[in-house]
């Protein structure tokens, strides 16, 4: 990289106008996605993505779920493309758009030492080439516009050099790609204040503890088989916008004191109390799912299964805590003490079958401890006497923890 | 029994006390059931059984579903007796306790001419057998509490010779037996003001419209196959009542407005706002079930693939409206000019194994033409090819209509 610069400056001091044409900078980043223990239902603005209540969530660890964007930019390169996951998508996305538009109006010189390699007023000649991949299926119904938006903003921002000029000012254009991006750029516990302007500059997130702060909490992601289309968050929360009676109360009287409650309890290591609301916030959004017209269903048999498994769980202590987004996955959140019991318990509740039993757990963060794991595994399936239940019932178990936030993989490479 | 009658004259003329010790009165009545369209969900007084909100039903014709009530009372009686369906069942539960003691009070002279057979002081001192039986299996979720105790209200009355001193006083006290008992004693679209006073006397039902008045309506029952317990209405609503701040803003803010509109939709006939009101308020309730913590879940994958599916038929025109109470059962409203096209369509999209398919349609009140019936068993089962659904997922269809209220179909007879 650093023979590369220099290779650069030679180059530069040769002939600036022909370098101009034919170097190509390159950035990439990693975001992480979020998972909404006070959800997010609901825009006030389409357009800006302006939320109708303000959210909180847990940053899943990079390592588990993120995407990864590389961004290269060069003058002479013929037009814009995007690709996402191997594919070629539409440059002319509005919300896409909407991000680079954002991100150009805040770019800066790009400076090696003294020297500007590219003014600010240049970048708009730049043409990009993005690539973003997501380091898990698509399929799964797991949430990738958090984690593509956040990566994309993170590493348009290190291309352009932008710099924030409050905290959270960055979350205010992931925002507008998607709104639960927002939440993706810091790691931790991030809360997404929908803020009150028309403009939206006040509607940004603010990290409220980092990824250090609650140890001992673990996640499950439970993905739940299921043939099931499912309807887009986007065009589901319009509709309850626009007819359910409950979503309004929701937001107007009932979030912003959760939103309080919660804030406390994480701060607190309260998990009693991040238990309970968690899994209240997360019945009142499936709630307000069902007091739309049409009724939009995203849990399915098996999801309501799991609730009812977790409360039993929880009988004579809380030991997890369920949250379900716009789909029929759960995420359990359990203390790293508890992680045993709830899995054993989970594998007697939902027996996988002999196929699916070695594979069904992902541990890369290497959270469990390889004894246990094997002991897992000797549970007798019993998945042909439960005639309620479909055969792997839970498809996989990913485990994870609370993790960092979007970051810059690779900064101004040139070629 | 004109005979047995003027026997009983002579043996009172001949020995008054002696007769007083060895003469059986017997009463009989039928009872409907109803389906709320706006439901009743929550107490605000748990023993006068008064509801946090008003609600709305349509009596389901007797010939249909019913309780059939034969009382039986003699001084000589060694004991109070309660049969349910065959079955004997504590005479001091306090429901039942409630009702009686209340019709009790009201009790009046029994007089045949000019006689008093019965002064009503002295109805005190008989002792009851209460026998008390469902045309439909109780297995099936179909409240039978409303036609159980509407039945019972009306055999007890007609027994003590209760005159109501106002429109819907029996219905106070049917009330008091089970909440929508006190809708069914009317025939027709009834409604039930919850009332505002604490001693409950204020929260009766009404008639709004006779089941002659809107004659074109068909009510479809369907119901869902299902292994799974229910949780029962009494402790649900009551967990609700304690845990659902969505349910304290319906009873409060929603539910007025909508019996106003609902009430209006009747006495319009106007299918479609009557449809849309009745499919909103069903969601609405389980939306509240969700939000109830723990949540309570009585539709299950069956129930609301029957909602898409209604809300698939009624693209083009609304043709029905589907209501499910607390089970996965769906009621459908339809007209009766849609009620082959949409059987029909329910037939593919749900069929019934060759084994089920010859008696799945139950059609009591001979509402269906000959001819279709037997071309609905023509339509190919094709269960096998669906893997989403659980084979004969729905197990039965019981076609009526509305009907009249409770009535007495023996009066008072000696023995």
């Amino acid at each position: 990289s650093e023979n590369k610069q220099a290779r650069l400056r030679s180059t530069l001091a040769m002939d600036h106008k022909q370098a101009e044409f034919s170097t190509t900078i390159s950035v990439s980043s990693r975001g992480p996605s979020n998972l909404a223990v006070v959800k997010y239902w609901g825009k006030r603005d389409f357009d800006l993505v302006l939320p109708i209540n303000s959210s909180l969530s847990a940053t899943i660890h990079l390592d588990t779920l993120c995407s990864s964007t590389t961004i290269e930019a060069n003058q002479s390169f013929q037009r814009n493309e995007m690709w996402l996951n191997g594919k070629e998508e539409s440059f002319l996305q509005p919300r896409l758009q909407r991000c680079i538009q954002e991100l150009l109006s805040r770019a800066q010189d790009l400076k090696n030492d003294s020297n500007i390699i590219v003014k600010k007023s240049e970048w708009k000649n730049f043409k990009l080439h993005i690539r973003s991949s997501n380091n898990f299926p698509t399929a799964a119904g797991l949430a990738s516009s958090a984690s593509g938006y956040a990566s994309l903003t993170k590493c348009l921002a290190e291309l352009f050099c932008v710099k924030e000029e409050f905290d959270g000012e960055l979350s205010t254009i992931a925002r507008q790609g998607s709104g639960s991006a927002s939440r993706s750029l810091d790691g931790g516990w991030v809360k997404w204040n929908k803020g009150e302007l028309s403009n939206g500059i006040d509607s940004f997130a603010v990290q409220i503890a980092s990824d250090e702060y609650w140890q001992e909490i673990r996640l499950l992601i439970l993905v739940v088989n299921t043939h099931k289309k499912k309807i887009s968050s986007t065009s589901g929360m319009q509709t309850s916008v626009e007819t359910s009676d409950l979503l309004k109360f929701r937001a107007e009287k009932i979030v912003k004191q959760r939103i309080l409650e919660m804030e406390k309890a994480i701060l607190d290591r309260n998990f009693e109390k991040f238990a309970e609301l968690t899994m209240k916030d997360s019945n009142q959004f499936h709630a307000i799912c069902a007091d739309t017209f049409p009724p939009i269903y995203y849990m399915n048999d098996v999801s309501r299964r799991i609730v009812n498994f977790i409360h039993d769980q929880n009988r004579d202590r809380i030991k997890a805590a369920y949250t379900f987004d716009a789909g029929p996955n759960a995420v359990l959140f359990v203390r790293n003490d508890d992680i045993e019991s709830i899995l054993t318990a989970l594998f007697e509740e939902f027996p996988p079958s002999n196929r699916n039993r070695e594979s069904i757990i992902s541990d890369s963060l290497s959270l469990l401890n390889v004894a246990f794991l094997k002991s897992l595994k000797c549970i007798p399936s019993s998945a042909q006497h439960n005639p309620d239940l479909p055969i792997d019932a839970i498809q996989s178990i990913t485990v994870t923890k609370v993790g960092p936030g979007a970051e810059i993989t690779s900064t101004h490479q040139f070629s």
